[in-house]
């Protein structure tokens, strides 16, 4: 099946995209535009599985850099195409997925030739990326050095670096590195009403902070075209180590003592009862039959010292709490699978069992509240749904909630599905809470965005949006209330 | 010496404001309106002196919480009254100098009757403030609770909480506890088209961050009435050593290397060669005749065990750097002297002697090109002048440095003063780094900000302050290029 080429989509126009960025960079293949049609989020590989390609791009443009992007922004801006920036294609939340209402037709607008480490500050312990740099590429970049940046999500082998800033990424390493916002150092962006660079120095007083108004910006604001961020020496020693908690309340109370006395590891998650049970191959090996509680993972990477006194100190904390050390059995375990989740997924929908993940973040003192709304909302939406839930991130103030939906597909999965992530995403505004802690707003979370900013918050955006993108033409319906 | 009111600030108006916030809270005596008018810089003290009331507000107007608020902004877009938000009077770069043109006069929004703890979460270890709490008031509410905010800028004793937010104000425990936007998790604001919640959690991929564009608005974008920051236990040790070091170069590297090992203590200050000779009462006290360097201190904070460990790793780094271990003499003296300086600049400007302060922040691969660059530009324009200088503030990527300026006042040492912090702003903008640190943009650093976010940049805070503040009542003239 072939995606159809828009209307709009006239030979001229890719004649004229052609004279920017030269012919061999620009695509109208089926099997490229295919490729860049929405993401990775069980209903896109669902209506993909269908043969629904409706939202795929008239056009496949792949700028050299900087410069390429900025004539592709205009050129577009002219000619009233969207411009959707596509990195690893790892969007969940329907990112890709622009509006081209009203429009010439939909550009996506891919990085991949935008791969290379620009700079590298080593006293400041800074590197400039380009934005088209997968995650392993990025790393091996920077291990060149004897340097690494730390930002391992699960799409780490695919997702990319600019998309990593435009939706505010975190990874499983983040307890210790960081989430990916709080690694940016600068940002240059090419948006239609020209180039901002942001990120003068490390933190400031000139005024609000406006690299927290690009982070997160989802390509409606502009086109990331360079990320620096804060890069560490490689690790010397890497430890991961399991610890099993009576509950899950009970792990996130170390969490949560751990994250206040600024005492994290580089690695802290903490599966609730069901992913526990499920995730273990044995469950003996977390307490016996019966009683399996909570796996909590807790890993340390640095100098051999720095590892050492990290350990001896969160060690004590966790002895102290009730915590049983489990050793580095279940910490290896966990590592060596901690990116294949995705696959297991791709293979579950082979066999009609649907598979889907939501995550969320709040204050610790709604923990437990948020955490009961969103699974009793998911377990009452789809019956028969096995839902498990970890920690994947805390903070001093709060924690973020992962979700995992499986369930009987059924016939019309993802008729299934929709209602029930609708359903999950209204408890999570009843309970206060954020609609996404690290896969952004896309078009999936739009609906939902206004409860958590207010009225005045999405009038902002639309300024903001008004103001540096005038045409409309950036990721059209992405994002913006 | 009496301000002069304006010709806009008829009875009737004051009469109006009366109505809504009662006529207690509204006054127009002159004793009232020139203790708020302008700030506390050099400029704003030497104008004061001599008797130059022209930035008086009309009237000034104390609301008694967040529905005040914006019944009086309601009632100034109306009446179109510019609105200049006073806390604690501390600003040092012109930000309560709003510009009236096309209005019908100032009203200064002193609020210094919104002085609660409206929250405590301690599960969540969350304060919710009001923002006319000075830095004491807010310390003792919290302390009554085992709790403490720990925020401690030179203008604890008089700043408010709403300013530290409202300017991006960083203190003297920032190593530690962090700067004061790093400690903001929620804001409320009133602006002239709604309030605005924003914070739903500690973290998330909501879109960009509208905490960082309200951050920093120095009462541009609305007027903040809640702030609500990360709390910590109350300290049970409090440690404060000096060490010296062979050069300012020699002290910042190890600073650097503390903070790329992720090892900060809760105070770390670092004096060039001439603020440690001023400084020290009895420079043999640090290292013998001929060899004064540079006095470092370092303070450690919080449980014995946290102290502890974190006071032998952080001595295993500077010991093997080679600084030399000066003791707790210097680092009680320190702390002990720690809110005196503006109190010995009012002593020097009796004398005629003009003392002034800057601060700036680069990445550390720039920070001695800044340092000389901003020195020198001082020097030239100030003949006779002493510069000091020290490290106020440290970043895994940089460092902020903050100057001291002392000369001959002369005969007009405002007309001497302006050329001189010109030059270092220049200075500033050609090193490439940001034109402030913590004392935010006000007016004095307008000229500036645009160098710093470009044309985009400040076309984005242009929108922002369009949407938020359509008649354009809101600090005007402070901030937004």
């Amino acid at each position: 099946m072939s995606p159809s080429p828009r209307p709009g989509s006239r030979r001229s126009l890719v004649e004229g995209l052609r004279g920017v960025v030269g012919a061999a960079n620009v695509l109208t293949d089926d099997d490229v535009r295919r490729l860049r049609t929405r993401g990775k989020s069980t209903p896109d590989l669902l209506r993909q599985r269908s043969g629904d390609l409706g939202d795929a791009p008239d056009v496949v443009v792949r700028p050299g850099g900087h410069d390429d992007v900025v004539a592709v922004l205009a050129f577009a801006q002219e000619h009233r195409i969207a411009v959707v920036p596509f990195g690893g294609g790892t969007a969940v939340t329907g990112g890709l997925v622009a509006d081209p209402a009203g429009l010439a037709g939909v550009l996506s607008l891919d990085l991949g030739r935008m791969r290379g480490l620009l700079a590298l500050d080593p006293v400041s312990s800074t590197a400039t990326l380009e934005p088209g740099l997968r995650g392993p590429e990025a790393e091996a970049l920077l291990a060149e050095h004897g340097l690494m940046l730390g930002h391992f999500p699960q799409s780490f082998e695919y997702a990319s670096i600019g998309g990593f800033a435009a939706t505010r990424s975190s990874g499983q390493s983040s307890a210790g590195y960081g989430r990916f916002d709080a690694m940016v150092v600068a940002l240059r962006v090419a948006t239609p009403v020209g180039e901002v660079r942001l990120g003068a120095s490390p933190a400031n007083a000139s005024g609000p902070d406006l690299r927290e108004l690009f982070l997160g910006s989802e390509g409606a604001f502009g086109v990331i075209t360079e990320v620096t961020v804060r890069v560490r020496p490689l690790p010397e020693v890497k430890e991961y180590e399991g610890w099993r908690w009576a509950s899950f309340a009970a792990g996130a109370d170390a969490m949560r003592a751990l994250a206040q006395s600024d005492l994290l590891p580089t690695v802290l998650r903490l599966s609730d009862e069901n992913e526990t049970a499920i995730n273990l191959a044995d469950p003996d090996a977390i307490g016996g039959e019966g009683s399996a509680g909570c796996l909590m993972i807790v890993g340390y990477e640095g100098t051999s010292a720095a590892v050492a006194a990290k350990m001896a100190a969160v060690t004590a904390v966790l002895d102290g709490l009730g915590g049983t050390p489990l050793g580095s059995a279940p910490g290896e375990k966990w590592a060596a699978g901690r990116f294949d989740a995705p696959y297991l997924r791709d293979s579950l929908l082979d066999v009609a069992v649907l598979v889907e993940t939501l995550e969320t973040v709040t204050f610790w003192s709604n923990r437990e509240n948020l955490y009961t709304r969103v699974k009793t909302a998911l377990e009452t939406a789809l019956p028969g749904a096995m839902v498990l839930c970890h920690v994947s991130h805390v903070y001093a103030t709060g924690c973020s909630l992962y979700f995992t939906v499986a369930a009987p597909g059924g016939d019309d999965p993802l008729a299934a599905w929709l209602p029930a992530k609708a359903a999950a995403c209204e408890a999570i505004v009843a309970a206060g809470a954020s609609i996404t802690h690290h896969h952004a707003v896309g078009t999936d979370h739009k609906p939902y965005l206004t409860a958590e900013i207010g009225e005045v918050g999405a009038t902002v955006l639309r300024a903001v949006k008004q103001a540096v993108d005038p045409a409309g033409i950036l990721n059209p319906g992405v994002l913006v209330p």
